[in-house]
């Protein structure tokens, strides 16, 4: 293998182990054996556990903007802009490989310490808001924005819990009601 | 110690530090040692890492419907009294030693095939939900008791993402305008 195919392969094994068994479940060793590679360069390429995490959460948040970017822009209004983004969260939650938000995920799993990981987190999050707020702003209700927010996260995380999609029709219920 | 001191000290010690530093980053030996149990006497008391969970959940579970009902049992109309609920969210996650919901920290942690320990947080949010529509179904609204529900959780998963209380004010200001 290449360096940079190195480096990809050990991201691409870490990100869906960390995604469908959880970080602290994923060891460094189960991480080199699926990726392949040998494992005295891995430290070439990868300094630690921790750097694969905020590779997986920048890619994934890259991955979940774009998403997001593309469900409002199937609304016209920007009520049915934000409206398409909780479509697009039914449409998600249904799907068979989907176990919950990558970034929700991670946080409950982080101790108070890992500073870093949740300041990462924190951002993508803080994105979303924008978001809502750049749709909303030409009707001049960027100021429930945040509400729309904590419908989202509310709706994602109930899904998780419930393992049904009824959280994500119910929290576009409420969005339909106060925009 | 008596055996049920020894059961006592391990559920203790397991419970604490489930919360600070999650499931997956707790291994039994820890346990074992912080409780000051020996090792052998253990197994005749605890089966698994796993029951200690689920004795963990089942108490915290208890723990949370009791506080919950006391803050509801605060306002006078079913309106007040969701409200109230809201309150005493807003005063919990100001606490120092509060780091989030302990079924929504748990439930991110666990992989998919963890049946009984999603089932019993399951069970727990199902008891929030009943909760409310128990509340709201005086005034005929207990069918918002799914959206209160979904803005409950937004406001405590939004909360562990931003080390704010922020959400559950939001969360709160949304469940005024709705009931």
């Amino acid at each position: 293998m290449k360096k940079n195919e190195v480096r990809q392969a050990l991201v691409d094994t870490a990100s869906r182990l960390f995604y469908t068994q959880g970080y602290n479940n994923t060891g460094i060793n189960q991480i080199i054996e699926e990726s392949g590679v040998v494992k005295s360069t891995m430290y070439q390429n990868i300094k630690s556990k921790e750097e694969l995490l905020l590779i997986y959460l920048q890619t994934a948040g890259e991955q979940t903007n774009e998403a997001l970017e593309a469900a409002a822009a199937k609304g016209k209004t920007p009520k049915q802009k934000v409206l398409a983004v909780f479509d697009y969260l039914e449409e998600l939650v249904k799907r068979k490989d989907y176990y919950g938000c990558q970034f929700l995920n991670i946080v409950s799993e982080m101790p108070r310490d890992a500073r870093q990981v949740r300041k990462q987190i924190k951002k993508q999050k803080d994105g979303v808001r924008a978001l809502f707020a750049r749709i909303l702003e030409p009707i001049d209700k960027a100021d429930l924005a945040d509400e729309i927010y904590t419908l989202f996260e509310g709706a994602l995380i109930a899904n998780k819990v419930h393992g049904d999609a009824w959280p994500v029709v119910t929290a576009r219920n409420i969005v339909n009601k106060i925009i």
